[in-house]
């Protein structure tokens, strides 16, 4: 299954210039979701791991069918002020100012195994100040996966490296 | 399975004197997740179901397990500039001030039979706001349901009565 089939490109949006990678076709289609949370848990096979963490918002879609196929529990990384109980957070650089994510502190406990999801990994700051979150628990990153990787802003050099896990690449 | 034991109330979030019903305990628990999905799912077995709407960004997360379940497709609804291809957009009032939400135009064809799903269901803005943009694209609203009815607010009245279903009430 190609799932670069289901991913369609909307040029300039946000902004003039940005090629965006819409997953709304893959949701539609439930076969290649499914595969997509196959590919993505490949390879993890009698690997222990204890928790997903998915970022807000796309990174809950299938980071909930992860967390179901692996059979554990899930942890969303939200936006400020979002997250109801005691939080820790970490802010990150954007282009023009800075962003904050927050993770409640009993999410996870100390040696857990932990695999990070979001739908795409464009510069790396979100992703990379949520393996800060995770490890600040005491959790350790098995796997930090996505479904669509932007190749030219090379994101990955912020991330574990050999962690990194795309089924997608442009 | 009580699901009203993976609910933690937070007294006094976001503002003081809300209790905040806090769905992260559920989301930790795959087997609570599952019996919570299965729960909403009965009765409509053999029912045509299209395609299963979630509203941004809390409905994605148990949306997405509803939809694999019936192996369906999933929709989102997302605030308004999130959505990257052509939209329709529907304004719901606020205690103060008012809010938007916003749908492909293309998710939905005329004459599907979707099933709307959120978190919780409150003062029904939300939710009335969503089924007012399934029905402009020609969606059957075929159930609408929640993990959480906040039953004293009312909600269940703006929408369609019959449709409603909800897990847990408080």
């Amino acid at each position: 299954m190609e799932l670069k089939n289901y991913i369609r490109t909307i040029e300039d949006f946000p902004k003039e210039g940005i090629s965006y990678k819409d997953i709304t076709p893959l949701l539609l289609d439930p076969t290649a979701c499914s595969f997509a949370v196959s590919e993505i848990i490949k390879g993890l096979e009698g690997q222990p791991i204890d928790k997903v963490v998915g970022i807000e918002s796309r990174g809950f879609l299938l980071g909930m069918l992860i967390a179901k196929a692996l059979d554990v529990g899930f942890v969303p990384i939200r936006k400020p002020g979002k997250l109801p109980a005691k939080t820790i957070s970490q802010s990150y650089d954007l282009e023009y100012g800075s962003d904050t994510i927050e993770i409640h502190q009993d999410a996870i406990q100390k040696g857990e195994q932990i695999l990070l999801h979001d739908d795409l990994l464009a510069t790396g700051g979100t992703a990379a100040a949520a393996c800060r979150l995770i490890e600040t628990l005491g959790g350790e990153i098995k796997q930090v996966n996505f479904i669509i990787e932007l190749d030219f802003l090379k994101g990955r050099q912020l991330l574990p490296k050999d962690k990194v896990k795309s089924l997608i690449h442009f």
